[in-house]
C-alpha cells in the first residue's frame, strides 16, 4: 500500500477571489506546503501577499510575469498537483500543460470553450496516466449529500428526474465600479474588478448555459453519470435576453447614455437545458443570473418512491419533501429537516468542525478541497475525475449549438469511450 | 345592444364524475335550464338522477342509447349551448356536432387525439361562426388569476420564462375496484370505475403530455398566446415508465401475478415539454402522474422584475415570491400571502360567496362555468376560446411526436392563421 507524503507541494495558477478563496483554506490545513502561485494581476497578487502575511507563510513564489508565466511555474516549481482557478478560458489548456510537466491538476469549474478541449484533456490525462479532478463544490453541498445518501439507499426508489441549476442574481458581479466586487458601477473588461473584468464578455459573447456544472454536478453523482449510466442528449432553449441591459440603464451609475448601455448580450436571460440518459432518466438545468432573484439553484430530484426540492441555499431545512412511505400526510410536502438530518452525509458529520471554520462557501468548500487534496495524498481516484470533467464541461458548447439550432436535440458524446459501462460512483466515499 | 335571456337551455354531454360536478353546479345557478343529459352509462345516469332529484329538478330527459345518442339531443332538444365532460377522444367531434346544430360547446380539458381534429374545430367554429370555449378550471386558480393580475399591471416586468404542468399522483385513479372512484384495487377498463374505464388505456397507449392544458391554460393566458403572442415550437422528453406497473405489483389488490401486472404503458412516468414563443419566452411543462407526489402543479413565472413559484395547490399563500421591488430581503424569497392578498382578483373579489358554495375543485369551478354561461347569454366573446382550445389540445400529439423522434424541435400550428397579431386578451375580464 502506497504511504501517503504528510505534505503535498501545490500551487495555484489563476489566484483572484475564487483562487484566495482556496489559498486561504490551503494555508489552514498542515498537509500541504503552497510553494507558488501564478497570476498575472498584482492587485489580485496583493490580496494573495496579505492572505500569505495573515497566515505567516512565506517563500512562496510568484509568477506574474504575464499570462503565460504559468508554465515557468510548471517548469521550475516541484510539485505535485495544481489548483486552476483563472478565467474560464484558460481552464483546461492550463490543466493540459499541467499533464504535460506530470502535475495533477484540480479545475474550478466552468464550461468548454468548445468540445475539443473537452476530448483533448481526457486524451491527455489517458496518455500520460495522471488523474483530473473538477473542483465542484455543489456536490458536495450538504442539502445535495444528504439526498445522495438517500438516493443510494434507496429511499427515493428508481430516480427518474432531476432538476437543477444555477440561478442566482450575478448583476452587480456582472458590473461592478471596478473596485469593489459587487456593485457600486455598470464597468467590466478593464474598467471590471474580478470577474467584471473577463466574465461578463461571455454573456456578450455566448448564447448558452455559461455555468453549468453547479447544478449538474450534483445530479450527476445522483443518477452516476460516466459510471453505470450516461448522457444520451441534450437539448437547450434561450429566452430573450433583457436583464443586463436593464440593469445598466436602470443603475444609478449607468443610465441609458452611459457606454456599457450599447453593449449587446448575446447571453439568453434564462437558458433551460433538457438531458437524456441511456437508462431512461430526463435532467433539466436552468441557467438563471441576469434578472433579480431569490437565491434558489431549484433543485429537484424524484424517483419511484418520492421526490425532493430545494427552496433555498443548501441547508437542511431549506426544502420541501415527499416519500411514500415517509411522509406524515398522504400528497402533502414535509419539511426537510427531519430526513435529511436523519441521513446527514458521513462526511458532514466527521468534518463538523472542519466545515464551519472555511472561508468561502461554507463546508463544501472544505469538503471539495479535502476530496482533492486526500486523493492526491494517497494515490486514489478522484471521485470527479476527468470523464466527469470533460462532460460537465462539455454542457457549455453543446447548448450553444442546440440554442443555435433553435433547441435541435445533440447526441452527447461519450467522454469514458464504453468505460462508463463498467466504472462505478466512488463519489462521497472517503478514500484514506 | 344584445338584450341577455334570464335563462339559456343547456344540455350536458358524458356526464360521469366531472360531468355531475357541471350538472351540480349548473343546479345552483338561476339562469340555466338544463334539458338534457347524453351518456350512455347507466350506473353514472343514475347518479346524475340523484344530483337532479337533491335540486328537485324534474323532466330533464336522458340519452343514454349508446354511445352515439348525443346527436339525438342535438337533434330534438332546443338548446343554446352544450358542455362537453366526455372521455377524451370524444370531445372534439362531439363538439364540431354541436356547432352544425348551432349549439355552442364548453369542452371539459383533454388533449387531441391528433392535430387533424384541432384545425377541424377551429375551421367549423370559423365557418358556422359559432364560438367554442375549452373549460379550463386551472387558468381561474385563485392564485394564478392574481398573478395573472399582477402581469399585467407590470409587477413582473417583462416575463420571460414560465413553469408549469399537470402534477398529480393519479395511481388510485387509474385503477380501483370497479365501484369506489379512488384507489381498492387495480382494475381498469371494463372492469374499472369511473376514468379507471377509459383514461388508463391513454397511459397504455400513448407517450406524450396527455393532459397539458391545466398546467399551459394558466401560462398562456400569462404570455398572451394567441393574442398578441404565439408558440414557435415545442419538444418533449419522456422518462422510462415505472410507476404504474409497480403501484399494481405492489398493491394489496394486485401482485405480480395479477392480470394488470402484465400491462406494458407507454407513457414514460414524467413528460418534461419545452415550448418557445415568437417573442422569445420560454415555458417548461411537466406531466406527472404515475408515481407519488405532494400535490404541487409546479408553476414559475418569472419576469425581468422577479418570479414567484407555487409550493402546493392554488391558495394564496401556498408559494414564494421575489419581486426586487417589493422584497423584504434582499435575494430571499417571501411568501406568497401579502402580494397575492394585495392583488387578488376581481372575480374572486366580487364572487366571494359563489366560491365557495361550488362542488369539485372550488372556487375556479364557479368561475370557469360562470364565464361560459355569461358570454353565451351576452353573446360576448369567450377568454378562453377555439384558438386556445386547439393550440392547448395540440400539445399532446405534438408532444408525442417529439418524445418519438428523441425530442426533436417540432413547429408549433399556429391555429389563428395571422389573426394572433391582432387579436386582444380578453380572460379576466367580466364579459357583462
Amino acid at each position: 500500500m502506497h504511504q501517503p507524503p504528510e505534505r503535498i507541494n501545490l500551487a495555484i495558477i489563476g489566484c483572484g477571489i475564487r483562487g484566495q478563496e482556496f489559498l486561504e483554506n490551503c494555508l489552514k490545513r498542515n498537509d500541504i506546503h503552497l510553494t507558488a502561485i501564478a497570476d498575472p494581476d498584482e492587485q489580485m497578487n496583493a490580496r494573495s501577499q496579505a492572505i500569505l502575511e495573515k497566515y505567516n507563510v512565506k517563500n512562496v513564489r510568484f509568477y506574474n510575469k504575464g499570462k503565460f508565466d504559468y508554465l515557468e511555474l510548471y517548469k521550475n516549481e516541484t510539485i505535485d498537483a495544481v489548483i486552476i482557478a483563472s478565467p474560464w478560458e484558460d481552464h483546461i489548456s492550463q490543466a493540459i500543460a499541467a499533464i504535460d510537466y506530470g502535475i495533477i491538476p484540480g479545475l474550478e469549474v466552468c464550461g468548454a470553450n468548445n468540445l475539443e478541449e473537452c476530448w483533448a484533456i481526457v486524451q491527455k490525462s489517458e496518455e500520460k496516466n495522471i488523474p483530473v479532478m473538477i473542483l465542484e463544490n455543489v456536490c458536495f453541498r450538504r442539502d445535495m449529500m444528504a439526498v445522495f445518501n438517500m438516493v443510494k439507499q434507496g429511499l427515493f426508489g428508481e430516480l427518474l428526474l432531476c432538476h437543477g441549476g444555477f440561478q442566482q442574481d450575478l448583476r452587480s458581479l456582472k458590473f461592478n465600479n471596478g473596485k469593489e466586487r459587487r456593485g457600486f458601477g455598470v464597468q467590466l473588461g478593464e474598467q471590471g474588478f474580478s470577474e467584471a473584468k473577463w466574465r461578463t464578455q461571455y454573456s456578450i459573447d455566448r448564447n448558452g448555459d455559461l455555468y453549468p456544472t453547479h447544478g449538474f454536478g450534483p445530479l450527476s453523482n445522483l443518477l452516476d453519470i460516466n459510471k453505470g449510466n450516461r448522457l444520451t442528449s441534450i437539448a437547450s432553449f434561450a429566452t430573450k435576453s433583457r436583464g443586463l441591459h436593464k440593469y445598466i440603464i436602470e443603475s444609478p451609475f449607468g443610465g441609458p447614455d452611459c457606454p456599457s448601455a450599447s453593449l449587446d448580450f448575446k447571453l439568453g436571460d434564462i437558458i433551460t437545458t433538457v438531458f437524456q440518459t441511456i437508462h431512461g432518466e430526463t435532467i433539466v438545468l436552468t441557467h438563471d443570473t441576469n434578472n433579480p432573484r431569490a437565491n434558489n439553484f431549484g433543485f429537484r430530484v424524484q424517483g419511484t418512491e418520492g421526490l425532493w426540492q430545494d427552496l433555498a441555499s443548501g441547508n437542511l431545512e431549506d426544502g420541501l419533501i415527499y416519500l411514500e412511505k415517509y411522509a406524515t400526510q398522504k400528497n402533502k410536502w414535509d419539511n426537510s429537516l427531519d430526513l435529511l438530518s436523519q441521513y446527514d452525509h458521513p462526511l458532514w458529520k466527521k468534518y463538523k468542525k472542519e466545515t464551519t471554520e472555511v472561508v468561502g462557501y461554507g463546508g463544501m468548500d472544505f469538503l471539495v478541497l479535502h476530496t482533492f487534496i486526500e486523493a492526491v495524498k494517497h494515490k486514489t481516484p478522484f471521485p470527479l475525475d476527468v470523464y466527469d470533467l470533460a462532460t460537465w464541461y462539455a454542457i457549455t458548447p453543446l447548448s450553444e449549438k442546440s440554442i443555435a439550432e433553435g433547441g435541435q436535440v445533440q447526441i452527447f458524446p461519450d467522454f469514458t469511450k464504453g468505460k462508463w459501462i463498467d466504472r462505478k460512483n466512488n463519489f462521497g466515499i472517503e478514500h484514506i
